[in-house]
């Protein structure tokens, strides 16, 4: 399948594995990649010497394009931008911050540059800095979210209207007829995360893939809105933010809570009680753990099924 | 085109007008209907002997088919629901409310009943109570909403999934590529409710009207949590309103300052200020106001054109 997206990173479908942190490194990205997607390494739970080492395992791994996931309120993300530069890695996803900051200095070196955005304003500002493509992300997704708290169905249709860059959709995509839906909206292509979450490949605690496959129609909520809106699985810790929440805990009072480590905690080390559980409501969707290349292949089946079904409407 | 959702209602396309209250009087609903979608009367705002009139008034304005837009909450509903028994109405959709308690009493007269639903767990009652068809509203819908917060692009495919009735997806829809995005996630039909708000027969207040396409990205929120959420414009009230959620107001206190009769305020009188003004998400993509049979015209020449894209992949 041919689309801009599949044309700007030179690979032979429009799916996109979202850079996750604690999720995706080298072993995730590359199965992505050479099942004909795109892998991201997540850099946002790594170091830059580890992202350093994840970046030669890739490369090692996979001879097909690939790409690293900067979240640019990290503190070393300056050290990260010098590695990706160092290593030659030629597609950079941004996100979580201000896109005019780095973009000019990686595009300098030649690297594509995508960037997330959850609203209008932000895909508009993309353009002007010189971004190559845009992930629009839903309500919807896991982790991280925008304030206007805009749905992918409506966010789509809105950023495609707004802007002429290439549009990957994410948020709520899991699934063949979910690719198919996006393309629909008017993306090039989806970015999917959660899905990858419970693939044989990624490094998320083999209890947290089980809880991906567990979880239930209402089983996440976007919570911590007055610190910055995250989407979680519903456990133990997430019902006592909740709690503080109801009470009108400030936000000085939650940060203290939430202290440090508790995605690495939940998503990393397996404890689905205490830990952080970023994952989007399509979870709800998602009934199985398997190998990425199986993922991509059961999702380009379902694909083309329901277009077939379309047609004959 | 031909889905279980026109067989159901014996209509020509798979698109239902959305049953408001103080919009989608007989006008609306018989505009809709002889443009070949169905039109719904709105009687939530409406007394029994109003609604008696509407049926009426409908009935001489279209011969084909319409229905009653119910919900179960209203004070009077047990008078409407005789109303439309004695006045031979064939469909009505029921909202806000368990389908277990007036179903059968519909199912009796032969009438088809549809109800609308949140989340999987409604589904499963409704396949128990004898409805006929749902309507899966997503979290970007305008009106009132559910708590798990379900937006439309994950709710359709887990309603697919859990039941085997006529699916009709609501929320985020109001173009051609969202009724092709919507069957591309399983649904046999949609349900737009803001898109003929902004329609020349709505009995919205042209303030309103006006302010529907003036709403942009980010422009509506789903507030009143602590009561019951709704999905309304950002204006005066609601700021005033989210001012008091931030202090902590308890729900006795938003009850007080709510009162009565902001909804007709806003959406019927034209005070858009202080008047409470539901409207989905989708708001932003809406951009006139239109005959209803020009909107179901534009909305089949863009679902064509974006399925002949969709095959071109």
């Amino acid at each position: 399948m041919t689309t801009t997206v599949t044309r700007l990173f030179d690979i032979d479908l429009p799916i996109i594995q979202g850079g996750m942190i604690w999720c995706s490194g080298w072993r995730l990205a590359a199965a992505v990649s050479n099942a004909g997607g795109l892998g991201l390494l997540g850099a946002g739970s790594m170091t830059p010497e580890l992202l350093e080492e994840h970046i030669r395992k890739c490369k090692a791994a996979t001879g097909k394009p690939f790409g690293v996931n900067l979240p640019l309120i990290y503190s070393r993300v300056e050290e990260q931008i010098d590695v990706v530069i160092r290593k030659g890695v030629a597609i950079v996803f941004t996100s979580a911050g201000n896109p005019a900051t780095w973009t000019p200095r990686l595009k300098e070196h030649g690297i594509i540059v995508v960037h997330v955005i959850p609203n209008v304003k932000s895909a508009l500002k993309c353009e002007k800095s010189g971004v190559d493509a845009v992930v629009a992300e839903g309500f919807e997704a896991g982790g991280h979210n925008g304030r206007e708290e805009t749905t992918t169905f409506t966010l789509i249709p809105l950023i495609r209207e707004a802007v002429n860059l290439p549009l990957i959709a994410a948020g709520g995509i899991a699934t063949g007829r979910g690719l198919l839906a996006a393309l629909a909206l008017g993306a090039d292509g989806v970015q999917m995360g959660s899905r990858f979450v419970a693939s044989e490949e990624s490094s998320a605690h083999d209890a947290f893939k089980q809880k991906v496959v567990d979880t239930e129609d209402g089983g996440t909520f976007l919570s911590l809105k007055a610190v910055m809106p995250v989407r979680l699985i519903r456990n133990r810790f997430l019902t006592e933010v909740m709690d503080m929440e109801l009470k009108g805990a400030l936000p000085e009072e939650l940060k203290q809570f939430l202290g440090k480590g508790r995605a690495k905690l939940g998503m990393f080390e397996g404890d689905t009680d205490e830990g952080e559980l970023e994952i989007g409501q399509v979870a709800a969707l998602i009934h199985d753990i398997k190998p990425a290349a199986k993922i991509i292949h059961d999702i380009m089946a379902e694909f083309e099924s329901a277009k077939a079904e379309l047609r004959a409407l």
